[in-house]
């Protein structure tokens, strides 16, 4: 069916992506994955091509349209091409969104034009080895000491953390007992900063081409003009961001879901075995038409709620059951695709093993299915 | 999330059958079931609202609006009052389209009236003992002899056959063994007409409100003044038709699903075992919550093609990976949604038990699963 | 694979069983079936011919030979005949055992040989309107006076409860708010007891040929020589004896999935569609090949179950292991088949119709999917 | 449930296998997965300890007890202790049985006591490029020259091709328009021969610790001597010995299951969130029962399969159902488990996200499960 959520201008955006894609993303993918993150040369170049910076103002260099919808027609032109854009996505996705947000003045001069020209590489650090999902649990603490924090605590699974430039981390200053999710303080640690370092970096079933780290703070520094929003309203600010970073999973899913199902149909017109084409058994027939209208089922529900958010009423229910049938959905489809590349899928070099792979996380970051589950139960009144 | 599909003029539709349905459906429901159909008098009614006539041209006292959304709410509103509206369903959706679609003058002027008014029920006659979903492979024969065609054959699983005053069936008028899917006509059978013969009522798991029957022709004479639309032109009509026809089975699953949803809802909440709630089990609130999620995924790629079939563009690939997917979604759902009643969900007293009986035929009827699958598959070039 | 469970005795005593399913069973069934019960001459047709006392000492006229496989045998030959036998199971494999267990010296000349010759219909009433599978939550109370206890309460799902001349009533004799489990007792009601009435007939979904009905008990003085076993022993001897109880459906689910396959794969060999048998889609191998394979594992699973409660090492975890296996494997299954029956699977006079619906009950009843799986979750030490 | 399928010796056998994981495996493990091969000293302790060479003749140094309940021992102990142990799976089950069919009486002499010992290290090169599953699809060609073949052709996916010093080759050696599986003949290339060269060791999804490569041969000539078993007879060899091979699969798969099982339930006992156990959510309990249940199913059918084939009586069409089931039920099973780590499920240090890649290959591998379908619905008579 015909889609119905994009302008002109998005597909104006689209054809500029699609060519980047092909020429400065699809031959050097092979590279990133094995490298394990993506070069700051690329940023750069995403930089000055005013891809990053949509949704900053103009006055700071950037394209002055905060619309969401930019964000996925890049995921999308990533999936059609069997790459991912890695951590630009949730540079754009996750971690811009907090510093339009809640940056004041002074913050948005320093940090802003960075952002809009790729200079400046971000990471937000929520997770805690203990915390999983868990950010009321969070035991990072900021104590405040003149005009700065004293930041100490260990953070995990941070995305992009490597290369980060500015970590917006989630710290405890103030501790209430009776209130779990009280207390809670964004601080943006900027790298050099005495007593900052970088643990270990993750080594991942998939999504290969961004780095995942381990972050540390032993007695960091961080100056008060760092505090990105109000001190205490943290956990407001992540609820009010989670939507869209659950969405970008969810788009992500649908996307490579699309690039499965895309890959696998070329594929299957092509292999042949027994004496004809995969494509010529019912079975496969059967199966490929199956995750076809998975994948528009799930595609129409993304829509509506990438829609939804745009407009600035999507619910964290509804962006919660984007996630978990969009992730979900994509789990079914992709493993159906690869079974059909018979040995082939198990190989890395088909994008189809890189797809499969990849396809694992989507369930468990940004929030579980089974967080998921507990807050579309919680809509239901149950 | 919101859905955009409906306008002001749906909506005051919609309270006029919400009242309908809840003063002239429910009280009934279970006589209904029990006598295997509906009254004649309940269409009746409906027509005396106007509720039959709605795509009726205004000249023949319909409402002069065809516009497939009102048939939506129909179903919705239904489903909402766990019932159904049975054969008024097919009568509107899958058999006056072809009323529309291919009377010719005096045809209208004969029976648009009364498809208005509810005077004249009707049923469309495709399926016979041997063909299935085949229909190139149909036998029943219609000679002309003079005025009139000679038909002979008979037909099976026709729904509303047993009141039927008006029988499109589908005949044979010219064999070409070389295009299986010529030659096919469609005549108007007539209530009365001497060699027209109701066979077995047949006894079904479901769907109890709505009659299926087979039925006879042997010899009966049909003036070639109950021909609809050209001879030989049937197999293109039927093709033209059978989207929408897909497409009312997919709205009526998922507003199916969602009265199994809410009823299960309500029931948990305050059900109780092992003296707590079965709401209060985290068990209940996952299923639910996946249920819901699967739901909004169904609902919206059935929104979607819903406005594509009305704006006379939808494909009927889409149409078929609609009707795939919403009515496989609605045969998980149901299920999971049944469970959580324990063994009340076995008995017939509690709608979910029938909705589990009734669910079990969408992924059959107005062409199976597989059909589909053998749809959506040519779509992709497979 | 080749079953290792049975000897040549049970193979005997298969033969003698399929003979007399053939003959005495087949014939009625639709009728049975119609009546929603089983006629009391049929229970003592089976008696006379020694199907039904397999388990009772010979000094009671029994066979002496308390071996389960029997049962089995009984449900299989039943099955492969596509029929059941409807309360003859609960009565075999349900009830008898706790009177085999815990009836004393006087109790046995009394009842054994009514309940080998099957002049004695039984029925086990545990499930109150409000307790569902949680039996510590019984409030049916039975209060000692004199040489009697005077029993009042209600229950219902009680299978069999129909024409049963015993009813083995679960009531409460004391209550100890620290342990629910404490101070429940076996009372055999006998028909015509004042006091004692039934209820309503539940109208179900399937298992159309076993009644269901709910009990009334309002002050009917129970004999303490009608106590079987001890006071304040039955939640004990409820334990004991669920693993069979469960095994009996574990047991049923198996054998009319095999039914199921077997008339699935006749049918499709037969029937054609599109010129071509079914069974020569592609489609249809595939869906009946997983079909075998997962029979193939549940029979597994079951037979190495059945033959661990044979020789009396069954544990509770793993009869629920079987249980839960094997009604899940049914329900896939079930679906599966029916659905390439196409229309034909939605009429009742296809055995598949039948087989499905009465599959939906097998997850509920004797203990719902959601408690096996606690009670394998507790095996685990979760 | 107790399995009843070892003897005393296999538990004698499998306590020696458990100290060899436990002290010569585990600590090298990563090691080896990062090398992506089994080291060649790992063979040949194997070999000294006796476990390379149960089913060899005691004349060659070998055990003297062809007996598959050894290899099942030793595939269970590396699973238990979180390991595989590569390719030594392949050259005992898949590759060996060949030598110890069809080798002659000097084979034997050459050849066996290298395979007791472990310094001659084999594969077997059936599958080419183009083929897939259907050898009677190979086109390398043997032909006779003198007292020697002539070899061409190229193979792929050769599990251990990298280190192997004997290479079983089918080849064909005549052509039949008619018989496609005629002329195929089995050939012992071996290491160092002019014109065999090892080509690109495939880079995998998995199984890691195994190494898989494309082989070519070029003009290589293989003595008659090298000749396994008749010329022409090779497709009957193979069909004799698949079913084995697919066994391996489906008990590696069972035992890879057990150990996701077993390492979930000891994390999500510890593991804590939101203040509680991983274990003490319902969700948890329920998923690792509904595994358990399954694991259950799978451990049952593969045992009564395992003991057919050890009696020499397992037909090709239940060892496709175990293969089938035992696989699709991994494929579900440490899917299930994987979620409950939550990220740290998609870290490889963690050995889940290892089952997890290493479960995608069991599918496909030895025949997809397409290919599984294709032979048991043969048996089915579809």
């Amino acid at each position: 069916m015909q889609r119905t959520l994009f302008t002109d201008d998005h597909e104006t955006f689209r054809a500029l992506v699609r060519d980047v894609v092909a020429n400065e993303v699809v031959p050097h993918y092979a590279a990133w994955e094995k490298a394990g993150r993506l070069p700051r040369s690329f940023f750069e170049l995403l930089g000055s091509l005013g891809l990053l910076g949509m949704a900053v103002p103009e006055e700071y260099g950037g394209g002055g349209r905060p619309d969401y919808r930019y964000n996925v027609v890049l995921q999308e032109e990533a999936a059609r091409a069997l790459v991912t854009l890695g951590t630009v996505r949730t540079q754009l996705d996750v971690v811009l969104p907090y510093f339009l947000a809640y940056a004041d003045a002074g913050q948005r001069r320093r940090w802003f034009p960075g952002l809009a020209s790729g200079k400046l590489l971000t990471a937000v650090a929520m997770t805690e080895p203990g915390t999983g999902s868990d950010l009321a649990g969070i035991r990072t603490t900021a104590v405040r000491d003149g005009d700065a924090y004293v930041l100490n605590g260990a953070k995990t699974f941070i995305t992009g953390g490597l290369l980060a430039d500015l970590v917006i981390v989630v710290a405890r200053t103030a501790s209430d007992p009776g209130n779990r999710r009280a207390g809670l303080t964004l601080l943006v640690v900027e790298d050099g900063m005495p007593g900052f370092t970088r643990g270990r970096v993750l080594d991942k079933l998939g999504i290969k081409v961004q780095d995942t780290v381990e972050l540390a703070f032993d007695d960091v520094r961080v100056p008060v003009a760092n505090r990105l929003g109000e001190e205490g309203a943290a956990f407001s600010y992540l609820g009010h961001n989670l939507p869209q970073e659950r969405m970008t999973v969810a788009v992500g899913s649908v996307a490579q879901t699309r690039a499965a199902l895309d890959t696998t149909v070329a594929y299957v017109k092509e292999r042949e075995v027994f004496g004809r084409t995969v494509a010529s058994f019912q079975h496969t027939k059967f199966e490929l038409a199956a995750v076809s209208a998975e994948l528009e089922a799930a595609q129409s529900l993304l829509d509506r709620a990438v829609l939804e958010l745009v407009e600035g009423r999507l619910s964290g229910a509804d962006a919660a059951k984007a996630k978990l049938f969009c992730t979900e959905a994509q789990a079914r489809a992709v493993d159906r695709c690869l079974q059909l590349f018979g040995g082939y899928g198990y190989l890395l070099e088909y994008p189809i093993a890189r797809l499969y792979a990849d396809a694992r996380i989507t369930r468990i970051y940004a929030g579980t299915s089974e967080v998921m589950k507990v807050i579309i139960a919680r809509s239901l009144g149950l």
